[in-house]
């Protein structure tokens, strides 16, 4: 398979670079600084180590530390080696000299919610140590907000990833039976994924977080909390591995939940399907279908315009009437507020759909829908799909029959 | 297989939160904020998000985000809800009136080398909010140098890594053939690494760098440059995902590097051998020929008061005698600056066997050595291995046989 990666290429990404020009005029920023390995991919094309210096007005430059020969063939701007960081001020100034050769302040966005602090404090000892005054503000808002709204492309590419799940998914699911720990299993539906492209992880922004291709648990094993930013955590493999699979061997009559994405040409898929060896005992097949109806009537809202926290709150109170909130999107004091989030080249992208996010969907927004029941000691069931945000309504991406999947007993 | 995770419990982790406090007191630093997840496991054997505040005299608290009931099960010392972030000081200030009762300024050293801005602006804030002055500096180097010689819990963790890699390639090696693409034989080496127990991606501390099993390459994707901090980075499956295998099919007569890890209970191992389907050409395996020289060498001085920075230049040397300086460690100006690293609960541990590490080799530590020679278009030859540095000299923990891996034209 060839892909075509010119599709993505310099004309989009002289959009981006414009959306984020305009964000950056009506923030008062003279200039952005990307310095992310999937920020930069996403501006430039290519996701060599350096930083991208995009001004408020005229053409940006990609300074590579390395691979300067990959980035210069993959970038869709200008790039150049770094070269010596402590003169990187002195190669700005002779690059935007109108940015540059005065006595500021200049105002620059960079992403300060990933960039690591002792970086922080070099970049801005290093652009201050001429006479203008650089000042380093939080830009992460304006590119997480660009980013949100996703190109046909993009919608492309995350379509590929949920495909490659569905095809995973089917070919792992006739392995999977009682008495093998959930660990081989995911080694199986791992390497389902793997063998049709998935890059071996999926990338996520916050700090501290990690995820391969998801978390599938059974029974209480799932059920156990975790630091996890998800309704989901799971046993794990130990202290040092505390979500997602664990070497518990999977039982009859107890939720399995099959909560797994993967990474296709740097965008990332969601899905969740809950199976079960033999029958559900009765109160977790109501909550699984409560799951069901909260899904199926937050579609109904998923359009343009309807705020983000509109959503989390129609959910709530789904989860009210059926007399199941202190088991919502994990279990008690665990319990994450949220139902779902973007989803994009990162799987925590925005908007959430939380409390706070009272903006408007937008079509073409990516989003994660997850309603979930976290049941301490027995389980956790739920479902969730990946939509396009269209005038017409919500768009599936993910394409896994949307059922209870019951395993026979062998 | 039941781990005894009591094994690496109280009385060990007692001793690194001892060896933390002297190291703060000769800092002149009056606590230490942990805020990283491995940081965080290493020192409570949890890895639940939040902080643990180790004030320079006294016991250490774990302040919990999220799981608390899972901190409070696995942490070797106190742990409590972090409850708001805006009362963290007023928290602290009651768990610590010595330390946060005066006008300060108190000194806290946390890990600045990974700790997002934005947290670390928070934080700063926050703390600064009540009449005493506190200053937040950067104490990675100090948790890094206490993390670098290993207690004997640990060396049987990174033992064990190294076991599970071993099987995983003598089970996978066999599949390997002629006209078999880089990343489905990737696949099939990684589901053996994972249900031995891999966690699913090897830990890094570098900013935008990501390691999940390591690099396998061949031929001329083997020998392309990458952003990764390594001697080799690898083609990849593209821009989003520059570096280890590729689409690109297996040929004979050109080396394949097989440069592997896997993490076990927190612990990574890194090892690295050349494969071959048919014969190598004869210069490259002279280069190969060099590497081994190079690390029989070098194992003659892998003993304590070696300076790391020596053993560096020592391969400098050799690679320089033997002709090959331009392709050591990388080719041309993508080269790396080193012969090897630390490696524990992370990847790029130190010390760094690079110029600017003078200080001596001691016992315990472990480290990675990969002499490695990149020809461009070609591929790469080499070999790595994991040792523990003892009184009496290095002891491998990587146990694959070490020799040029033959495999037959079929």
């Amino acid at each position: 398979m060839k892909l075509d990666w010119q599709a993505d290429s310099r004309g989009e990404r002289t959009g981006r670079i414009g959306k984020l020009q305009n964000a950056m005029r009506k923030a008062g920023l003279d200039a952005f600084l990307a310095t992310q390995n999937v920020d930069l991919y996403y501006l430039t094309g290519s996701m060599q180590t350096g930083y991208m210096l995009i001004p408020a007005e005229g053409e940006p430059t990609y300074y590579v530390r390395r691979s300067v020969a990959r980035a210069i063939s993959e970038s869709s701007f200008r790039a150049v080696p770094l070269g010596s960081f402590r003169n990187f001020a002195g190669t700005l100034a002779a690059d935007y000299p109108k940015l540059f050769g005065g006595i500021g302040p200049v105002r620059i966005g960079t992403e300060l919610d990933v960039l690591p602090t002792q970086v922080y404090l070099k970049l801005s000892e290093m652009l201050n140590a001429s006479s203008t005054k650089v000042e380093l503000v939080d830009g992460s808002g304006l590119i997480r907000r660009i980013r949100m709204v996703k190109s046909p492309y993009e919608l492309g590419r995350i379509s590929a990833a949920a495909e490659v799940v569905d095809g995973a998914l089917t070919a792992a699911l006739p392995y999977l039976r009682e008495g093998m720990t959930e660990l081989e299993w995911m080694a199986r539906l791992e390497h389902e994924l793997r063998v049709r492209g998935h890059i071996g992880l999926m990338r996520m922004r916050g700090y501290n977080q990690e995820v391969i291709t998801g978390m599938v648990g059974s029974g209480a094993a799932a059920a156990e909390s975790s630091y996890f930013d998800g309704p989901a955590g799971g046993r794990g493999l130990g202290p040092s591995a505390p979500q997602s699979v664990s070497r518990k061997t999977f039982a009859r009559n107890e939720p399995i939940l099959i909560d797994i994405g993967c990474c296709m040409d740097g965008y990332v898929i969601d899905q969740t399907r809950t199976a079960v060896i033999g029958d559900l005992p009765a109160d977790l097949l109501r909550a699984y279908e409560v799951s069901v109806h909260i899904i199926r009537a937050v579609e109904n809202s998923l359009k343009p315009g309807t705020p983000a926290d509109a959503l989390y709150a129609e959910a709530l109170k789904m989860a009210a009437d059926a007399g199941l909130s202190e088991h919502f999107m994990g279990y008690g004091e665990d319990r994450v507020k949220f139902l779902g989030h973007g989803i994009g080249l990162e799987i925590d992208e925005w908007p959430v759909l939380a409390k706070g996010f009272a903006n408007p969907l937008e079509a073409g927004m990516v989003l994660a829908v997850e309603p979930k029941f976290t049941f301490p000691g027995r389980g956790v069931v739920g479902i969730e799909n990946t939509y396009i945000i269209t005038e017409g309504g919500p768009l599936a991406l993910t394409r896994s029959k949307e059922e209870l999947i019951i395993l026979p007993i062998q």
